[in-house]
């Protein structure tokens, strides 16, 4: 591909956001459906509808732009959830494997802020201003995803997780 | 492998992150060759000192923990330097390679403050201090990096990619 100027960048970054975004779309019922803990688990629901609205986001940009969506795929996003998909394949405690998805996820959306950061600013130096605000819109909505993830993993998943075995010795003392 | 209690989900992750520092440390200087900008290869290099100190501190924390760092493959860091591969094949303008390295970093540096993050409150968690010492001390660094780059970004390498060919322009007037 050609990239002579930031417009052209611009562009392949959209591109590879809206395959991301896709394949988060594809990975959050899977997600949902192995997490054990209700919060995680709606949380990761409710995600799924907020990833739908940002990728008819994304679809507005690209009409405006006159340009199609597809034809690049995001390896950056494959690798990472693919590491969602190695979690799984071990042999372990439900609270540890909610542990671990909170940790995949909080990757992704940390990917997606970097990512978002970065388009949000091309846009604006290109004097994209519809653009520039569909996308902070979204990057506002990763960071609040974010640090909703960090308090389900500070209130319970986590705990749930370090204390998983005490509680079960306390069940059996019952 | 099998992931009985948060330890075990500790320890996998530290590996990964061990994997990702390592794969960053052989990324960063094909970076620094590639990028054009003074400042953007100044923050490379001095990021591949940085991290250097970092996969120290994960050793140091691996010998505490009587557990040998290798043996797991980070695929997420995998996918995310094979994003800056893939942008080095374009052909494209060098303000805009070095507009597109940084956004390439910042991906790389959000991937490990989320990560970072995570092992850090999984120490505290275990009541490992040295080790949430040493962590936190590495996020901290992650996030100073990032604020870096954004800097960068702001003030030279994405201005540069928006106007070069505009003040390639000017040049020729002269």
């Amino acid at each position: 591909m050609k990239l002579t100027n930031l417009e052209d960048l611009f562009v392949q970054e959209l591109k590879d956001l809206y395959s991301a975004e896709n394949q988060i779309t594809k990975a959050l019922p899977r997600m949902a459906k192995a997490a054990s803990s209700p919060e995680l688990k709606n949380a990761f629901q409710e995600h799924l509808e907020v990833t739908r609205n940002q990728v008819q986001r994304l679809e507005q940009i690209f009409q405006d732009l006159g340009v199609n969506p597809r034809g690049k795929k995001c390896v950056g996003m494959e690798g990472l959830i693919e590491e969602g998909k190695e979690l799984l394949e071990n042999d372990a405690d439900e609270a540890v494997i909610d542990a671990g998805l909170l940790a995949a996820a909080q990757k992704v959306e940390h990917y997606e802020m970097a990512a978002y950061g970065t388009v949000c600013a091309f846009a604006k130096l290109l004097g994209n201003d519809d653009a520039a605000d569909l996308l902070s819109q979204t990057l506002e909505e990763e960071k609040e995803t974010d640090l909703r993830l960090s308090q389900i993993a500070e209130q319970s998943v986590n705990v749930q997780a370090a204390n998983g075995n005490d509680e079960e010795d306390e069940e059996d003392e019952d």
